[in-house]
């Protein structure tokens, strides 16, 4: 039997040297396609992605350009468009992959609801700038016209925050587990997934503008599938204590206490490998292996011959 | 056993009086919802959706405040945008119409990608207006640096004009299969599908600046996911002879070569009823059931007490 594995691949993994036009943009997933098709002889997958840079520019366009007529699209709804449009991307890239080797490709992006709870203490202090900037002045005249947090950011300007709440259910998750039970590779949770709460009295299900953490959403959704591996594909090929000082150090294989141990020791950095580390950890003390490494050694980390590789100690 | 439906609704649907905030697209789509939620009990449901209206929107946004760091996404790939964007709304919206119930919905929306002919002679001479209006000097600057056909829009300036060729083939439709089966409520080929040709060599998938007609295209998944009955879902409880006019006659059971007669005569506008009634005529002839009529009638029209029903003679 196959062993289930799911990735999350980086939005900004899309865009190097920061090209965002949709042409240099599949140039890429190309790349990523022809990786996840060749796992996909040895593996069941779910591929989940961020949308960072996508999302941004999405909002950027529909606030600039919003008129009476087409007014902006709420940021719920531009992760959902984020959404079709990375999974076309990497749907594409993935079935030119399989044409390569005249094979035919399963493979379906499935737009995705992630839940969070409308009492996440997240909702009281937004920290996720988003979208465009602007001068002290228009923030905080939309602030109040859109019911936004706004603040200052670096010298750089004014933005709005949101909030980055947990995620705590994946609405699609049956329909993924159907799929991957038939031999189809998903494209889910992009983007960490179109964030909505259950409301209180009808527990309906209801967008909120915030942004979860695609690694979090991913190790949720991981979780939820019954995943025997969990992968946060990065920029490098591991984790590293002082990494690019003289005392640096490579980790391979670590169990999930003491990876913890350095992360409260504050190795790892906020909106960088922190997430990451704590996504996997969580995946691990789950029973499952977590891997962080590069889209290079991918491949190899599934063999358990790259990456790191995280358990849990028994 | 249930019997298949695949139901195309129409773009325009989701923006009543005009009204095109997220906020008022939602609240349609939770009207629609209700209606598709009720109809699951009985059918298995694919919904396909046209997109005119937000493609066009989204278009606007991305060319009137692209700049080189956000550049503007191509059609084809808002087209990918609008099927996340539409296709989260109709699937919150069925999702909350089972909760209602205090029942769980399986649905899915799954980003779908259409072939057509590279060949289609749709593509020398492309018709369909798309995007915003240009100043003639506008427009024809445009045309020369991004290879784009304008034409001048019944006296209200300058547009691109792109092709709209036949759907052949949908890339995504084994899993929109396996998904019904599953008895999962699928919502596919979204504005028509992405456009998609097949490189000439290696025949691999390619999107182009296209617009399949979204009642072609959700025709060909009807006969793709072997439907037995296709609803092409408009504004108009029924289909007419001379509407509006003291001689107005209403069609209510009639033949596919019957109705291809008056197709004939002319009796059906471009751009309006007439690919619709090509549509289910093709549905028909195919030897299942094509219905035509408004939302408020598709659940009386499916157990054959409402709206124009076109079967093939015999």
């Amino acid at each position: 039997m196959k062993q289930r594995v799911v990735i999350a691949l980086g939005g900004n993994a899309l865009q190097q040297n920061g090209e965002a036009t949709a042409e240099a943009q599949k140039k890429i997933a190309t790349k990523v396609g022809e990786v996840i098709a060749d796992l996909a002889r040895k593996y069941e997958l779910v591929i989940a992605h961020g949308n960072g840079p996508q999302v941004g520019n999405i909002l950027i366009h529909e606030e600039a350009a919003a008129t009476d007529k087409a007014p902006a699209m709420p940021l719920e709804t531009a992760v959902a468009m984020s959404q079709g449009q990375i999974g076309y991307w990497l749907t594409q890239a993935i079935n030119n992959a399989f044409i390569k080797k005249n094979e035919h490709a399963k493979v379906a992006t499935v737009i995705s609801q992630v839940v969070v709870d409308k009492n996440d203490s997240a909702f009281k202090n937004p920290t996720k700038p988003i979208g465009q900037f602007y001068s002290e002045k228009e923030a905080k005249v939309l602030a109040k016209k859109n019911n936004w947090t706004v603040k200052e950011d670096a010298g750089r300007g004014w933005r709005r925050v949101v909030a980055s709440p947990k995620p705590i259910d994946i609405v699609e998750k049956y329909t993924i587990i159907e799929l991957v039970k038939d031999g189809v590779i998903v494209i889910a949770a992009g983007g960490g997934g179109i964030p909505v709460i259950r409301t209180k009295v009808l527990k309906r299900l209801k967008g909120v503008d915030a942004v979860i953490d695609k690694d979090y959403a991913a190790e949720k959704l991981a979780e939820e599938v019954k995943a025997n591996v969990f992968v946060s594909v990065t920029a490098v090929p591991n984790v590293y204590i002082n990494y690019g000082l003289p005392n640096q150090q490579t980790l391979t294989n670590i169990s999930a206490q003491e990876i913890s141990k350095l992360k409260k020791y504050g190795y790892f950095k906020a909106g960088s490998m922190l997430p990451k580390v704590e996504a996997v950890v969580k995946f691990a003390k789950h029973g499952g292996t977590g891997i962080i490494t590069d889209i290079d050694h991918l491949k190899e980390a599934l063999e358990g011959k790259a990456g790191t590789i995280i358990i849990s100690q028994v």
